[in-house]
């Protein structure tokens, strides 16, 4: 009996093994094919079965896939019947292309499943032993796309507005691009402590 | 020999209990003591060991405890040369505790660590099979502490910024407070549709 096809968007977390779910793991493990993201962490793929194909498509790998690519070869491998694990670096939805991903699989009448990772964001704090949280220290979390460009400027956002919300501030950014992030918010009157 | 104390500050992740970590399951099943969020899933509390001590500490437990006594109980057990999984809904440090529990046992130099949880923020809009962002879509996220009273008033954030940022938001709210934050949303400007 052929096993039903299904496509399991799986979020390896940000890097530390350990910090795949129970539930990704278990996928991982049974997976026919694992498509991974070139950033996941090699001891995480050794989960996988021996016998599995593993595809990594990128970015920077030697056979790096355009998204639309990505989301063909999913589809392809489900309808040859296999069990296939899409793993990705982070969360599947955070600031990655999971969304596209899933909208063709369901426009492509493959069943899947989305299994959440840890974002970076919050592990990066964690593991840097700050709480991305405090009591006190305001009441919003804002998290905002890096700009994966080799450049200084920082994302389009309207930092007149992330400048006026007291909370934690994250960016998905470049080191490069701190100088400008921090210029913009104290241009917009966050004191400059704050916008540290 | 008596082991070295340590406490681990564990996100239990939203409720799936196949959403924990391989991290946070290993300490798990080691643990001596777990004390416990009582909204974490009780199949977790079945992977730890059976003679391990499990304290519910609340909130609407039996026993719930004010977070002073909490910080101390993880304390008291560490010094009596426990292993001690303080294990917490969602992530620690996204609008919890962690941090203070946190600050408090550095200052007491008990050994501890942090391992992530998957935010409820994440997965709630996972499994809702709603992307929490999606290319071109905004560039940002932003999550916002919930107004635990039983009110229909908002958080205390400024609205007029926070409908000024393009991107997704999440509101750790009551249902009943949906209306009030739409109707927050739209009078600094939001399209209504965006705003739902």
């Amino acid at each position: 009996m052929q096993k039903s096809p299904c496509v399991y968007l799986v979020g390896a977390g940000p890097g530390d093994p350990g910090l795949i779910t129970l539930r990704g793991h278990r996928h991982l493990q049974a997976a026919d094919v694992v498509v991974y993201d070139h950033r996941v962490h090699a001891r995480l793929l050794r989960l996988a079965r021996h016998d599995a194909e593993k595809i990594d498509v990128g970015p920077a790998a030697p056979r790096a896939l355009d998204q639309d690519a990505i989301s063909l070869l999913l589809v392809e491998k489900a309808r040859e019947g296999k069990v296939v694990v899409r793993l990705k670096w982070g969360d599947p939805f955070v600031f990655d292309s999971g969304g596209k991903e899933a909208i063709f699989l369901h426009e492509q009448r493959i069943p899947f499943e989305v299994v959440p990772g840890i974002p970076l964001a919050i592990a990066g704090s964690a593991y840097a032993g700050v709480p991305i949280t405090y009591p006190e220290a305001g009441d919003a979390v804002i998290l905002i796309r890096g700009n994966e460009a080799e450049t200084d400027a920082p994302a389009k956002v309207d930092w007149s507005h992330v400048a006026g919300i007291s909370g934690t501030l994250v960016c998905y950014a470049g080191a490069r691009q701190i100088l400008a992030i921090a210029r913009a918010l104290m241009s917009h009157g966050k004191p400059p402590l704050e916008a540290a």
